[in-house]
């Protein structure tokens, strides 16, 4: 038989603390964040960065980790979801490291949370060693954690310095690509790749100068109409599905 | 100098009219739909299916529409976002015919309003010729509208049976694709396509099985790891990129 706390009090201490993990710089601090929902907190189960379960049903319990039996308010106090599951996790997150694979996505400037936590899942789904982001985006946000579905565990994801990491890959043998509307190639005139990366660029205004100087090549993806324009999630996935498919 | 009407306050008739176009029912009753921010009324306006616009400022008044200068109170009432912009319009909505072109999209069940619109965006850039929805979605959603970002407006989207649809489409020889994460063919062993028509499923059941009885063919994805999905309109985007580079 597993081991339950039970906590009542929405003004319990530790429930105040775990609230606070919703502050970027909190959960940077104490390397911890929420997980909602069984699917999450299965997957964070599963890869063993679970510390905690929060859970209303003591059936839910899991071995090996600190059960807390709570009631439905506190996960709803807890929960960023306007119908929140009855099990809410903490999760350990670490500070990863580079894996220089055959595929690295750099994002510059991605900036929305549902966008980021697509990219990362599709990312996960299509091969990606890993990911290299700038300092602005909030890594753990908790539209980012849920849309990625688990992926953000999984996936090398490290901040660097853009003009860096972009040297770096080239020197590492990458073929640096970063999409772009203008002066660019059709993606499809790509016919054969090896090692690449590819930099994807803010939602309102795209991948920087500075990365776009830096690069090997700008790629575009053919589209009807001089007004349409794809989200960045889904323009990445069309060029890592593209690429890949052009792998030696 | 174009004409200005002038409404300041909340409880006005017309603005509370215009409040209950959050209201499916009252949007498909009157054919009419909020579209809120300057992007968003200007595609609406150069399709000439802008009726109305409310402007905070004088200089934003269009011609050919009614302008009624209104408080940024009034926009912010009317508006879904938390940080509106300070002009609003009323668009026109009509029940569009299905145009039989090269490739058509079947969303069977589709559920979540931002992939609807991501899905409409790219389907728009991507070259399909017109949606086929079945009866559950909110196609004027206002998340919709934002995420397709005007594309909604462009793109024939008519509600059909599902049966029906997939049938008529086969009699008039295209060939019908569904997504399936199980007993399906890598979308790569496709090698050529002339007309296609693509099904995609619900976010959690997929494709249903009647639309997958009558499918031509089911389709995948190749995918690291076995616990790894995409998102829907991640998946879709893929495929209808893939194909139309076979197409003949």
């Amino acid at each position: 038989m597993i081991e339950l706390l039970k906590i009542t009090s929405l003004t319990n201490a530790h429930i105040k603390e775990l609230a606070k993990l919703y502050d970027n710089k909190e959960r940077n601090k104490r390397g911890l964040v929420l997980v909602e929902g069984l699917h999450l907190v299965k997957e964070a189960y599963e890869l063993g960065i679970l510390s905690e379960v929060l859970i209303v049903n003591e059936e839910d319990a899991l071995d090996g980790v600190t059960n807390i039996l709570v009631t439905s308010d506190i996960i709803k106090k807890l929960s960023s979801t306007s119908t929140p599951q009855a099990i809410l996790g903490v999760a350990r997150i670490e500070n990863k490291k580079l894996v220089y694979g055959n595929t690295i996505l750099i994002l510059d400037g991605v900036s929305d949370p549902g966008n980021f936590g697509t990219i990362v899942r599709t990312a996960t789904a299509l091969g990606v060693a890993s990911i290299i982001v700038d300092g602005g985006i909030d890594i753990y946000n908790e539209k980012v954690v849920r849309a990625t579905q688990g992926a953000i565990f999984k996936m090398p994801i490290v901040k660097m310095d853009l003009k860096e990491a972009i040297l770096d890959l080239k020197k590492k043998g990458y073929l640096v690509l970063a999409t772009s509307l203008r002066d660019a190639i059709d993606l499809e005139d790509i016919k054969e790749i090896n090692k690449y990366a590819l930099i994807l660029g803010n939602e309102a205004k795209g991948v920087s100068s500075d990365a776009l100087a830096l690069c090997d090549k700008a790629i575009k993806i053919k589209m009807d109409g001089d007004m349409e324009s794809l989200n960045v999630a889904i323009a990445g996935a069309i060029c890592l599905y593209s690429l890949n498919n052009k792998r030696k």
